[in-house]
């Protein structure tokens, strides 16, 4: 199993504090040490960075964790390798492109005896049964709308629907973004916080840094934070349904549905 | 116009001295300011490393020349703007996935009127002639070769009619690899050097900084590395003829072939 970390924002915001908590469960707090990953988007434009170090002792994160990178959507994850050996093929999360632009594909959670037949449009890589799940996901979007992007409310119809009938196969939490908005499915845990004015102080779970909010922001300024676990011991996280997809835009929920039938 | 580097292997190594010397015409000892980026092969997987900083002053080039990441291909590209603006989006070396495995393509050049025909299969995301040309070219290798990815040869053959054909709208010097060998286009400008036992001293152009490298190799190694203009100034660099397509595998040329006719 592994774990997920998302943030969805209405103006570009670094996650550098919430990435600090997060960073030391691959290794240091938590088990997840077979790799992780974090993707920003910036614009249209979105870096990936991956590594198979645990992100505790990565390089890599050690860069991200200082480099603070201003994203509206940024989607990462820890590995416990379930699916696939530990390889930066198999190393989260998972970008492709599609109607002009790319998407990121972040899952926690175990698949059994799920192998969709694919038409060659989206191919997995790696070995995984997140990434199939996502070059199917993509398939399917593809195969339904054909070559445009539809509205955002047909698009969350489609993965509602989807990501139900993937989830009978076992746990399916997941982070899907192209860049304007977030989904999260939850299929069995997944939380988040949304900060906005008035900001406070924020106090990290796994280590004793705190930030205060109302230091590094504007009042219109808003981010949800969304998490297989809270990050804060301070903070209002709220538990996302078993079975249900949420739609984020501009730093909170917009709409949420469920997917389980 | 920009630069390329690009390094194929026949055992993963590091990138570390030649990058050095090329991150430095990033803003330094010349002019490519606009982004830079970087991609690794890592078996099947791939890591790629962009930023729109100057690649002299970027946080993200300071951990890849001192991170040593090992890998048989590599694909690097520092950015003058020519078309499309400094964004993200449009920082080479772009990905996109076909036949389960990841393409990495970076561009040297500047295509006019090159508006081919796109199904939808590939589709820019950012607004440059060069992700234009590599989205056409994996739509055809895809529309002619079907699902399956075929052998070398007829790679090779369709790679360089086709980039004979795009090279009638302008400068088209391109790097262009999936991770098991290397293709190399010279349009205009573009050299190598393959560097085997007995491996001696290499003396960057750019900087004076030197690397023994037959103390940080074994006999059987074999390196090629491709770049736009040679990077040292003692070693053999060979100048690739224009209009010609090249194949690097294990460290070496193993198919040239003129694609002007």
């Amino acid at each position: 199993m592994c774990q997920l970390l998302g943030m969805n924002c209405n103006t570009p915001t670094d996650i550098c504090f919430s990435f600090e908590g997060f960073r030391t469960r691959g290794g240091l707090t938590d088990v997840h040490r077979d790799g992780w990953g974090i993707a920003f988007f910036e614009g249209p434009g979105c870096r990936v960075f991956l590594d198979v170090e645990p992100s505790a002792q990565s390089a890599v994160a050690e860069l991200v964790r200082n480099y603070p990178i201003h994203s509206k959507n940024v989607i990462a994850h820890i590995r416990k390798a379930t699916q696939g050996r530990i390889a930066l093929e198999n190393t989260h999360p998972f970008q492709r492109e599609l109607w002009g632009r790319y998407w990121i594909f972040a899952h926690n959670g175990n698949l059994k005896e799920f192998a969709p037949p694919l038409d060659g449009s989206f191919t997995p890589v790696g070995g995984t049964d997140s990434e199939r799940a996502f070059c199917h996901i993509l398939q399917e979007l593809r195969s339904r709308f054909g070559d445009r992007m539809p509205r955002r409310d047909a698009l969350f119809a489609a993965l509602a629907e989807l990501a139900g009938r993937i989830a009978r196969h076992g746990e399916f939490n997941f982070l899907l973004s192209s860049g304007d908005c977030l989904f999260a499915h939850c299929g069995s845990k997944l939380c988040y916080v949304v900060r906005q004015a008035p900001f406070a102080v924020a106090h990290l779970k796994d280590q004793d840094v705190s930030v205060d909010f109302s230091e590094v922001t504007n009042p219109e300024d808003r981010v949800a934070v969304i998490a297989t676990l809270p990050l804060t011991d301070n903070e209002e996280w709220i538990t996302l349904a078993p079975g249900t997809l949420t739609l984020f835009h501009d730093g909170m929920p917009v709409r949420g549905e469920s997917t389980c039938g």
